[in-house]
């Protein structure tokens, strides 16, 4: 059976990621991290989608990079700024290097577990500030994992890092994703560390935009 | 001030790296892992050689990387077994992607501290069974990091790699490490967890073949 790393944060991109990869056939691991996030309701709510996906297996993963801050999602003395889905800069929740230290431990993972596919949910679309979810990157990214494991540079079996989403929009993964059954309301996008969904956080606003866009109702009953 | 981030495993070939970069003018910011190895001695070694070579900041991150096996090193029901230095098959001690998971953060770090240079003690001349210590994975990675970072792909400050020893024997690199005063003393290379180095497997091995070929006295008092 063909198996798949599924890098699953908790949020919405990836929960559709995981039941595209599901609807595809193939056997599921999936990838939550524990980077000292101040959103860590992600976490738990990755565990259950992961659960609900019956996956053959899923893993947290713990790094401390909060230990050198740069970002306002791990570096607790730096606020959250209310969103503005219209800006160009590069919004001060980036986390350095994030998706690539995400990708190597999946290609760790699926070394371990004999994957040769690793799915990640990110949109060069919606996040442009985000270099790390261009597909430049995912490219260069898979190029090394190619380079720099065995399982692939020596024994034939490359992998794919497949990143289904780079250039579709939010209001079309939320299409997908009605289509495909995801269980949206067990997803997770708030930036902030609340009890609730602030509303306010740019991932709150890109996430309420694009289920508006979409014509389709957020069934996550405490979002706002 | 120029700044180096170099990853210090607190063995041998990295303690000479550090050394080299601090010969050549660097602003030093030390990274170690704790992946779950069993050697973790070389977590204290590593910090010892960061103080004695005056570095700006060191830094221990914590993966639990062991929680999926695949190697001798981080899965306790494996055996490390004794050396053969004329191998050529995979070791059971390779860790799944292990330079690629601290490459990638040795970036965000990087990032964070606003480091241009990656130092990185890997060989392709001793270690041929390991994949990530070849020039074209180094190569890969490096253009991953550059396309990965707000810094490189957005700020136009690009990210060298440098592997200094990738072409050198470890003779040659305790060589070179004798001439720059690295306290080879304080650093450690056994991949079993004792108290002393076994002197029997694979690390000790190539360890003690290249101290003699140098000519150089291994002043690790507690070496065999």
């Amino acid at each position: 059976m063909k198996r798949a790393v599924v890098l699953l944060s908790g949020g919405l991109d990836s929960a559709v990621a995981l039941w595209l990869a599901k609807s595809e056939g193939y056997e599921l691991y999936t990838l939550s991290f524990d980077y000292g996030q101040r959103h860590n309701k992600e976490i738990m709510a990755a565990a259950k989608i992961a659960e609900l996906a019956e996956v053959k297996s899923h893993r947290l993963v713990t790094i401390n990079m909060d230990q050198w801050g740069g970002s306002s999602l791990t570096d607790k003395s730096m606020e959250v700024e209310d969103g503005d889905v219209d800006r160009t800069d590069i919004p001060v929740t980036y986390v350095p290097a994030r998706n690539m230290v995400f990708l190597s431990i999946a290609a760790s993972f699926a070394e371990a577990v004999e994957a040769q596919n690793i799915f990640i949910g990110v949109s060069q679309v919606d996040y442009s500030g985000y270099v790390d979810c261009r597909e430049t990157f995912i490219t260069a990214m898979e190029n090394a994992i190619n380079q720099g494991t065995v399982m692939a540079a020596e024994h034939h079996k490359p992998i794919k890092v497949h990143a289904p989403f780079i250039y579709k929009t939010k209001t079309e993964e939320i299409l997908l994703g009605a289509q495909l059954g995801v269980p949206f309301e067990h997803t997770w996008s708030c930036y902030r560390g609340g009890e609730k969904p602030c509303g306010t956080c740019d991932s709150c606003l890109l996430r309420a935009k694009a289920f508006r866009e979409a014509g389709v109702i957020d069934g996550a009953a405490d979002q706002q």
